[in-house]
């Protein structure tokens, strides 16, 4: 078992991913600018946000939102904006990451990181701003009802501070985690999955139709997607490709970083992203018992993946 | 004339400034915590961000926004949770501020900046932290309609990004604001003089009962406040008294900053503070005719104050 790679071990739909979502997330985002005609001399720093914006990827967290919208019988192209939003948010995290004080990264996604091709002061601003442009554009373009798009927003904001994606950067960069399996799971949900649960809640909280019960059963897939998201990269950064990667594999053993790896070892850490799978498909069969293709393809992607 | 001090220039309503709405805010600040209970390790960055947000200071921001609900005839209490966020937001914009790869400022009124007390990393994500946690805390407890919550929080992030806060920070240190007087007050119109305006903007969007004549009146004198503002703030890094600035005057020189005493020498400076502080009394007159102490006592305490 030990020398299966994930891909080898479950049934699967395949190499399969809601490319037709991704497309529609890429052109959405290529069309996006952020200076207003009023605004001179930001031209630099529009470019080092588009820079990383557009850096490619399989935008997993924006498609989920959409894949969430369309399991719920829903038009994709409604949750345009607050996907976007959690495109940028992501965007903005990883320039963060890669700063000289966190991770220190040169390459990204195959490219010289957005500190190295900028400057790390234009990097910073560069995070801070696709930050405060996620929060603007989704407040100005996202449609819905006022309460509902107060409670998707309110999501977002509480899925990226102290709570989540932010406090679990610090438990990470600062070892603070709690010791044993469940800080090293606490470390994870906060810091990836609180936004991978967001894409995924989000667009339910824009449907103000949907009862506590849905939402309870669509938490419980987004909380074991989150934690699978997060095991399988654990994983690559152990056995990955680098030119598949777009970065140097081992930089976790490299920073000493906590992993499901360096907790569990390879073999358990391939037991536990299966047993996640499997947790994954059953709480989404819950969540949507009519049926989610795109939704189940991400989960199977998001568990085959070898990038 | 050269030698006046702004204090001596203009009539006024003396040293006031109304305490008792600073007093209210600060007791405010204190109560605030940020991590929930289930959120574990986190307590080094909450106290990293409590560190920097309850550093003292007029809360000019905070404070404007009370004031502006009492101008409208409003318990200024309804605006607590968005005139925290001002405070965090301005809190995190300092502390991103004075990374060594922004001003490189090891003090802050009178302590250690964020990164020299808890390292660079970690002042990152208390900047970050701040940001995400004033979004989250006006969404959470900020009472009100929903669309006006809504266009309040919009102008939030619409005045911390690339077209304001962010932008103007940017147009600093990348030196790429367009030359002349009006390039100077275009970086400044976005550094200090977005949030400023949103200090006042925001109460008045969370009531939904004024007319779009009474907005754009307090638009006018929320621009000449920002202006203001930064005319003052300028003199003072040139003039100003260490001890009571709590940091090192003459860091904008050594920084090669665009100020208004760099572009137009310190005795222009102080007339164009008088005039900017008259154009912002009256258009203050025309915002609220039936009189607003205590933005009148902030306006005039922008002009004359000495940190």
């Amino acid at each position: 078992m030990s020398t299966d790679a994930p891909a080898e071990t479950a049934p699967m739909s395949g190499d399969a991913y809601p490319d037709d979502l991704r497309r529609e997330v890429e052109r959405y985002l290529e069309r996006l600018t952020f200076a207003d005609a009023a605004t001179t001399g930001v031209a630099g720093l529009e470019e080092a946000m588009r820079y990383s914006l557009l850096a490619g990827g399989k935008r997993i967290r924006p498609v989920l939102a959409l894949a969430t919208a369309r399991a719920l019988g829903r038009d994709a192209a409604e949750v345009l904006p607050i996907a976007a939003a959690l495109e940028l948010i992501h965007t903005y995290s990883l320039i963060h990451d890669d700063l000289p004080a966190m991770d220190d990264d040169d390459l990204r996604r195959g490219r010289p990181t957005c500190h190295r091709a900028f400057g790390e002061n234009v990097a910073i601003l560069a995070g801070d701003g696709l930050y405060a442009e996620a929060f603007r554009h989704v407040l100005e373009q996202q449609r819905g009802e006022p309460a509902a798009i107060l409670a998707a927003v309110r999501e977002l904001a509480s899925a990226t501070g102290i709570n989540g994606m932010v406090g679990g950067q610090y438990l990470d960069v600062a070892h603070a985690a709690p010791e044993g399996a469940d800080g090293l799971r606490h470390l994870h949900a906060l810091k990836t999955g609180r936004l991978i649960g967001a894409s995924i809640m989000c667009p339910l909280l824009l449907d103000p139709t949907r009862g506590p019960a849905t939402i309870d059963a669509f938490r419980s897939f987004a909380n074991e997607l989150g934690v699978l998201f997060q095991i399988v990269d654990d994983i690559l950064d152990v056995v990955g490709d680098d030119d598949a990667l777009g970065k140097t594999h081992g930089s976790d053993e490299r920073l000493g970083k906590r992993t499901y790896v360096s907790e569990f070892g390879l073999e358990r850490a391939r037991e536990l992203a299966a047993e996640s799978h499997r947790g994954a498909r059953a709480a989404l069969a819950k969540a949507a018992p009519g049926g989610a293709a795109e939704l189940a393809q991400i989960t199977d992607f998001i568990y085959t993946r070898t990038s």
